[in-house]
């Protein structure tokens, strides 16, 4: 199985950077920007949770909750994404990465909180990458 | 010394691609889908390890054994690379990386197992990249 | 807000190939070698410094120190820049990112010792990339 030969030269990057984007929008709490990085139909699966979140409205309420928590326990999260295998698809992409969650508390010890794999449907528009569809696995669950 | 001018456009994002197909294959225990990421002779060495492995069927033995041992003991490891440094050579390329280790239990904690270096002799055949000769150092080692 | 549309093709893998280069460097005590990745008159400022390091004698002299704190202590320091958002300037391009630092202790266990933004404002010479303006955040200081 050829892995990387067919790949156009500058989708790599691209999605790298819009991961970028997308994780510093989500770890200082701009809920509403970050729900703009999901297409308006889009799902964010996590083997963590009984159902998927869908639809902006929905992602946007759990980023808010989530980073209101985090903010009244003192807590600065960031979210990495590495290890990005990206296959072009029709309308974008399709990335199998993984990610980790660091939580350092104010005045405390940065800590590997979780170690997770992510597998994103990513369209392109007019306005950049989007997140059609997310599905996050917790290397902790079966 | 210059850095990265000259730096062909897309040998970059390729190698990083490589690396994430190579360690994805790895952390899933497809033992023989990552001996296929060495050459023949292939030749993985560790500062931990009296002797490098040599050869795809000796590299897949290794892999099948690890895998087969955190399976047993419920972890799940995931190998990430990064500040990756790409040299070209004639026939592929020179990488220098960051390797970290990750490790969770099931049902418990994610931990920063190890850190490392890597250095990388990589050879850009039909089938895409392959490693020529690995050399892996413990930062807890000498 | 587009999020990575019009970045020129090779620009993401460059900076990358330059934190690569420059963390290496800082990571295996090259003081002054990683005094020459910042400008002449180049500026580390950062959250847990009373007031910014200014120019590469002071650069390299900080860095000279540190390294040889951690060598007396034993330790392993890595730097790891990750999750890079580049956008183009006049004279080359900023970049915000995350760090990790990673220490290990000879013949001990690997720990994320901290988690840092780091925003760049960097420049492309003849030599290939510098930082003219670097400001690291610690995310335990408020």
């Amino acid at each position: 199985m050829p892995s990387t030969i067919d790949l156009p030269t500058d989708l790599y990057h691209q999605v790298q950077g819009f991961y970028a984007y997308q994780m510093q929008l989500l770890d200082r709490g701009a809920a509403q920007e970050w729900a703009q990085t999901f297409t308006p139909d889009g799902v964010f699966a996590a083997n963590a949770h009984p159902e998927p979140t869908r639809g902006r409205d929905a992602i946007a309420a759990a980023a808010r909750k989530a980073s209101d928590d985090l903010a009244a326990r003192g807590i600065r999260r960031r979210h990495w994404l590495g290890m990005v295998q990206v296959t072009p698809t029709a309308e974008g992409a399709r990335a199998t990465s993984y990610a980790l969650i660091i939580e350092t508390p104010r005045g405390g010890q940065a800590t590997v909180r979780m170690s997770t794999t992510c597998e994103d449907d990513l369209v392109r528009g007019e306005d950049g990458w989007q997140v059609r569809h997310r599905q996050v696995r917790r290397d902790d669950l079966d």
